[in-house]
C-alpha cells in the first residue's frame, strides 16, 4: 500500500509539476513580452520607412534588407537571405474611373478604385462601356446574353451573417478570383468587383485575381462599397457607363529572397520547427495588418526567448515568407529546399490574420496530435487563445504539410477589424494596436515553447 | 425495454429540442442584428449630434430627449423618464498646465492634462509649485515629511502583465480615487496623477477622484503618458515646478432622468429583466465607448426583438442609466423606486465596458444559477461571448443586486483598446467598429433571450 502511494504521489508530481513550469515559464515569456517588446516600434520602422513591398519593387529589397538586420537585431543565431524567383507585376500608374449616365443633363461621377492584383491594364486609351450588374455567378448565367461588349459589375455583399469575417471571404473571394474570366467567357470587356469588407467606408480592396487561360484576360478593378451600392442604385432607373483606365502589367520575374532566421536544437537539432509571416505586401497600403503584424511578432519570439536566456531542444526556424500575396513563391521555395536537403519539419506555425487581439489557433494535425494540443489548451487560456480548431495553417507553409505532412497551425485573432482594412489603402500601422499584437506574439510563443518541449 | 426506449428517446427529445429551438431563435436574432442594426447610426447621432453629456450639462438634457425618441422608436410598448436628483460639476473652463525647469536657460513646456472630475479647481490665478513623484502609495509614506506646499506627482504605471486590462484599472485607480486625500494628508497643495491607460499617445485620461472629508480639498488633474515620463525623467536630476490652472465646481445638484423603455410579460409580467448601459459621459469625449456603445447596445436588443415578433414571458426593461460616471444616481434611483413599489427583478444585465468583441459575461449569481447559465454556452459560443466567469455586474445595476439580491450580469468585451480611450478625448464615434458593437448586442440579446424563457 505504501509503495502504491508512493507511485500514485510521484505520477502525481510527474503530472502536476511540468505543467507548474509550463505556466511559470509561460508567465515569462508573456512578461517579457509584455514589458519589453520590439514588436510595435519594429512594425512602425517596416510600414513607415518601408510601406507597400510587393514582389519586385523597391519596397521589397528594402524589406528584405530591413528583415534581415531585425532578425540578426532579435538574437538569431544564424540568419540567411533564402532566393527565389518571383513574379513581377506592377500597377504602371495611377488608376482611374468614372461613371457616367444620363440624368436629364449628363453625370459624369469619379469611383474610387484599384486595380486587382495581376490584372491586365486597359491601356493608355481606357475603356468605356455600359455596365450590366450580376450578383453572383448564377445572375452572370442568366444574363450571359447581355454582357457583350460592357463592364460586368460583381456586386456580390460581404455577408454579415458569418460571425467570423474569414468565413464571409472564402464566400465572396471567387468573385475576385474567378470573376474576370468567368465574364470574359460570354464577351464582357471588363470587370468591376464589389469589395470584400464590412467596412463603413469607400476604400476599394485589392488582392488576386486569377484568370483562365481559356478566355481573354480583361482589366479588372474593385469599387468601395459606397460607390458600388450608389452603382446599383442607379443601374435599377438607367443605362450607366463606366470608362476605365489601368496599367497593370508584368515585368520579367525577379529576384527575391525568404529571410530566415535560425536558433539551433540542443537536443534534436534535425527537427525543425518554423514560425512565420509574410513580409510583402500589396502596395497600395502599408501591409500592416497583412502581414507586417505576422513578420514582427515572428521577430518578437525569437527575441523574447533570447532574451530569457530559452535553449530550444528543437532547431527554431523565424521565417519572413517573400511573394505571399500574388504567388507564393517563397513558400514553395523554402519546403522545395527542405526536400532537397532532406529536412525534418515537424511544425510550423503562421500568423496572417492580422494583429488583432488572439482568440485561437487552428490546427491541420492528426488525431493523437490534436488531442496533445488540447491537453495544453488550460497553458494558454489565459493570454486569450483558447479557441483550438481542426482548419487552417497558413498560405506559407501549406507546401511544408503538402510536402512532409508537416503539421501546421495558424493564429486565429480576432476578425472583426480585418477585412475593413484587408488589402486597402487603411491597411496603416496607425490602425494596430500595441498590445493586441503583443499579445499574438505571446500565444504563438506559448504554443511554440510547447511544441519545442513536448514534440508533436 | 421498449417502454425504456420510449421513454428514453422522450427524454432526449425534450433536451435535444428545445436546445435547437433555442439555436434557430438566437441565429434569428444575430441575422436580424447582423443585418439591420439601428446601433451604429443611433451611436453617430449619439456622439455626433449631442456628444459629452456629463450628468446637469445641456448634453444630459439632450441626450435624453434623444433616448426616449430612440427608445420608442425602437419599439417600447411604454416609454418614460425617471427622475433623479443629479450632482452637477463642470470644468468651469480651460485645464492649463505648464512645467518650468533650469537647463541652463530657464524651459517652459506645456503639459496635457485634464482636471480630474469632481476635483476643485485652483482658482483663475492658479497654483504653482514644485513637483514631488511617487510612484506608490508607500512611496508617499516614505516621502510624506517632503510634501508639504508641493504638488505630488504620482506616477503609477498601468501594469501591462495584466492580460485583461481591467485587472490593470483595478490596480491604479486607486491613484486617481484617493491620491488627493492622501497628498493633502501630508500638506501638499495638488496632485498630479498618471493617466490609467496602456495608450501609445498623450491624451490624459479623467474620471471621478473621491475626497476625503477629513484633509483639504486639492486640485488634482490627469496627465498623458508622453508627458508623465519626460516630467518623470526630469524630476531624476532637477527640480521641476509645475502651473496649474483649473476652475472644477459643483453647481446646486439638478434633476436628472433615467430613460426606461418596456415590453410586457406575457406569462409572468411581475418579473422583471433589466438590461441597460449608461446615458452620461464625460465632457472631454463624446462618450462613445462609455457608454454610447452599452445605450445603442440596449435599444438594438429591444428593436430586434420587436422585429422578430418575439413576445417575452417576463418584463424587459431597457434602461439608459443617468450618473454613473459621477454619482450613480440614476442605478441608485432605479432600485430604490423598485423597493419602494415592491417590484420583483429578477435579473439584470449591463454593458459598461466598452463596444468591443464580446468575449464572454461574468455574473453574480447564485451556484445553481451559475450551473443553469453555464448550460447555455453551447449556445453563445457561435457569437464569440464564452467566456462565462463568475465575477462582475456593472455599477448602475449594483445597487439591484444589493436592495433584492437579483442576479446582476455585465457583457464582458476584449479589453486590450479600451483603456486607450477611456475618459479621453479619443473616445468617439471613430474607435467604434460598427460589427463588434453589433456582436455584443447579439449575445447580449442571446442571453436575455434565454433568462426570459427559462428563468434563472
Amino acid at each position: 500500500m505504501r509503495a502504491f502511494l508512493f507511485l500514485l504521489s510521484f505520477l502525481l508530481v510527474a503530472q502536476i509539476l511540468p505543467a507548474q513550469d509550463d505556466s511559470l515559464m509561460i508567465r515569462k515569456i508573456a512578461d517579457e513580452i509584455l514589458q519589453n517588446s520590439k514588436a510595435y516600434e519594429n512594425l512602425r520602422v517596416l510600414t513607415k520607412q518601408i510601406g507597400g513591398r510587393l514582389a519586385g519593387s523597391p519596397g521589397m529589397v528594402k524589406a528584405e534588407a530591413w528583415g534581415a538586420k531585425t532578425m540578426k537585431e532579435s538574437g538569431a543565431a544564424n540568419t540567411w537571405l533564402q532566393e527565389c524567383m518571383v513574379p513581377h507585376w506592377v500597377r504602371g500608374g495611377k488608376d482611374e474611373a468614372s461613371a457616367e449616365y444620363d440624368n436629364g443633363k449628363k453625370i459624369k461621377k469619379t469611383l474610387d478604385i484599384v486595380a486587382l492584383g495581376n490584372s491586365i491594364g486597359t491601356g493608355p486609351k481606357g475603356l468605356k462601356a455600359q455596365v450590366v450588374e450580376v450578383k453572383s455567378f448564377a445572375d452572370l448565367e442568366e444574363k450571359k446574353d447581355q454582357v457583350k461588349g460592357k463592364i460586368v459589375f460583381y456586386n456580390y455583399k460581404f455577408n454579415p451573417n458569418f460571425v467570423k469575417t474569414f468565413n464571409a471571404y472564402s464566400d465572396a473571394v471567387k468573385y475576385r478570383g474567378q470573376g474576370p474570366s468567368q465574364a470574359a467567357r460570354y464577351g464582357a470587356v471588363g470587370v468591376i468587383v464589389r469589395s470584400m469588407s464590412h467596412s463603413t467606408d469607400n476604400n476599394p480592396h485589392t488582392g488576386s485575381t486569377r484568370y483562365d487561360s481559356a478566355y481573354p484576360k480583361l482589366p479588372a478593378v474593385a469599387i468601395g462599397l459606397k460607390d458600388a451600392d450608389e452603382l446599383s442604385t442607379l443601374l435599377k432607373t438607367k443605362p450607366v457607363s463606366v470608362s476605365l483606365k489601368t496599367n497593370g502589367h508584368f515585368l520579367p520575374d525577379t529576384i527575391g529572397h525568404n529571410v530566415i532566421g535560425e536558433l539551433k536544437g540542443s537536443t534534436y537539432p534535425d527537427e525543425i520547427i518554423t514560425i512565420g509571416g509574410h513580409l510583402d505586401s500589396w502596395d497600395n497600403c502599408e501591409g500592416a495588418h497583412d502581414d507586417g503584424t505576422g513578420c514582427v511578432q515572428t521577430m518578437e519570439i525569437l527575441r523574447s526567448l533570447v532574451a530569457l536566456g530559452y535553449q530550444p531542444k528543437r532547431t527554431i526556424r523565424f521565417v519572413l515568407f517573400a511573394n505571399e500575396e500574388n504567388g507564393l513563391r517563397g513558400g514553395t521555395k523554402y519546403a522545395a529546399e527542405a526536400k532537397a536537403k532532406n529536412e525534418k519539419h515537424v511544425f510550423a506555425l503562421e500568423s496572417d490574420a492580422g494583429g488583432f487581439t488572439p482568440r485561437g489557433f487552428g490546427f491541420t494535425v492528426s488525431d493523437a496530435q490534436f488531442q496533445k494540443i488540447l491537453s495544453w489548451k488550460p497553458l494558454l487560456e489565459p493570454y486569450g487563445a483558447s479557441d483550438l480548431t481542426r482548419d487552417g495553417g497558413g498560405a506559407d507553409i501549406g507546401p511544408l504539410n503538402r510536402t512532409f505532412g508537416t503539421p501546421v497551425a495558424e493564429l486565429n485573432p480576432d476578425s472583426q477589424r480585418y477585412f475593413d482594412i484587408h488589402h486597402s489603402r487603411n491597411d496603416v500601422f496607425e490602425n494596430v494596436n500595441k498590445r493586441e499584437l503583443e499579445l499574438g506574439a505571446v500565444n504563438m510563443a506559448a504554443l511554440i515553447y510547447l511544441v519545442d518541449k513536448y514534440g508533436l
